[in-house]
């Protein structure tokens, strides 16, 4: 059913030589001869190789980016930023989603791969050593987000332990006495890579350790809003839920009202990411904000300019701040 | 840098006679020398030629999905639960964002063919005569959602008639007398493919027309709040705001809860889709409620059937129901 330049050849009664000239832009035929040839290509619906061509050229002007989902808000909001860059360069953009699935990742970088994309931005559920040494089989520049692969793999991300100590330090310098942390992600140590959600953690033991007078929980249950709810009702200091995601503090603010329970009277609350959402949320979260946009703009520019063959940096850090709110 | 059988010959000292053989699983060699070739290829990190194969076997088992983005929640959804489906069904899913822009979405739509996928899901911007024949001429499966392009292509939505004639209903019951009703897609008419806005416009006319007491406002302006703020400072009689867009109803109570306005004592408003952000916003926002699982779901069996050569029906209409809420 697909139209060849030898139909094309057929209806305007020329041979397929002066047809493939027109279609291919070269020159030794009259404009009136291209003309026609354009026009009756257009007609019939005519679309050039391009599987055909990009084996030939060995570019197809797209890039591959593979995150876990779109349901965090944050990562929408990458996947719109990654393709208004990537557009603007002119390549097109391949999305998957891995579902924080390693071997659904491996299937879709594969299917990514196969379909000859130029880059590949992801933010990776596997590591170790045998996955980094199959990204390198690859062939193809490959930039992370999120959590780092290994330093041998760039990382287009901010810097999560200084942002978690920063949350720590303004939960101290507002009278608070007890931190409950919530990382449910962390449950996954050792099974798949969590390298942001750890750093984070990091971070907070450090925070922690150098404010003695704070006490801490680390809550890292998939059903944290169960181990909140058992901790809230033991007698207690003056306690701030500090969640690694905004995600994980919409729910906690949810399950606080549900139960009552006066945000920042009784319970301090403060999230991370700064999602558009809560534009909506009462009361307004305490987050940290970062560039979405500029991590997705530094991870087209990277992956061009190393395929380009320029050097890019092993780390690119997007800065990050604190946006004081009313929930703590 | 492509690894190809060559190679793989080069390295194992045998003939590519064999090592073809063995990469495309044909017999006539030992197990032994099989394995010895397919573990060559593996370390060598050898990929098939997809996109050659594919050229050959004119199927590419990928699914094109072209909507306007995924700011909306619902649209996030709906990529997730279509990608699902295709996964299950062995497919890959392109995902390419039209930012609304009618020349984007033909690039776009052009890019897809150029990939060959072997059918798109299009939520489309574009309408007429000649986008109509465009899409013809593509020759693979293309199948609607949300603004049908015409009766020649087919849709899975809702009945956005139906539903927006309860909600007026609803509304109606509750005692309200005035409708300010929030639509701005409504200022393309003409221009862009509103089918489904325009749907949605009928059924509330067809309603208020029915119901003689109540009086109504249709906004269309895109800083929709600054209307309503207009109309809300006006003596007025007990007035309702229909969002047709949980995204509207949002920015809605936002503002409302700026002004100070009390809902639904002094204004009732009410929403459209359901996004799972209405989980964490107060008041409990009273919507219309449909499953975008079975959107995707359908989306995917519609085009995988059509390109086995089966029919499937022109319009799938995916019930809905009104979610009674705190805000009307």
């Amino acid at each position: 059913m697909t139209i060849t330049s030898f139909q094309i050849a057929e209806l305007c009664g020329l041979s397929r030589g002066t047809v493939d000239r027109a279609l291919n832009n070269r020159p030794g035929i009259s404009p009136k001869t291209r003309e026609k040839i354009l026009k009756a290509a257009e007609e019939l619906g005519y679309r050039p190789h391009f599987l055909a061509q990009s084996l030939v050229k060995g570019r197809t002007k797209t890039l591959g980016l593979v995150m876990f989902d779109v349901q965090n808000r944050i990562f929408a909001q990458l996947f719109h930023s990654f393709e208004a860059e990537a557009r603007k360069q002119g390549f097109f953009v391949y999305l998957a989603l891995s579902n924080k699935d390693p071997d659904l990742e491996i299937e879709y970088i594969n299917n990514l791969l196969d379909r000859k994309v130029d880059g590949i931005a992801l933010h990776s559920v596997n590591k170790g050593k045998e996955f980094e040494a199959y990204l390198h089989k690859a062939r193809v520049p490959i930039v992370s987000f999120g959590n780092q692969i290994s330093k041998q793999f760039p990382l287009v991300w901010i810097n999560d332990k200084v942002a978690i100590k920063e949350a720590v330090s303004l939960i101290q310098a507002k009278g608070y006495q007890h931190i409950l942390y919530v990382s449910p992600p962390l449950r996954y140590k050792g099974k798949s890579n969590i390298f942001g959600p750890e750093q984070r953690h990091k971070g907070f033991l450090e925070a922690v350790k150098e404010q003695a007078e704070l006490s801490y929980t680390v809550i890292t249950e998939k059903d944290f809003l169960a181990v909140i709810g058992h901790y809230l009702y033991l007698p207690h200091k003056k306690t701030a839920i500090l969640c690694t995601s905004d995600m994980y503090a919409l729910d906690v603010l949810k399950f606080l009202s549900s139960k009552k329970i006066l945000v920042p009277e009784q319970v301090g609350v403060m999230g991370f990411d700064n999602i558009d959402t809560l534009n909506y949320v009462n009361p307004a979260l305490t987050t940290i904000d970062y560039s979405v946009d500029d991590i997705g703009t530094t991870l087209v520019e990277s992956l061009i300019r190393k395929q380009e063959g320029q050097k890019i940096p092993n780390l690119t850090t997007i800065s990050h701040r604190i946006i004081v709110r009313d929930s703590i």
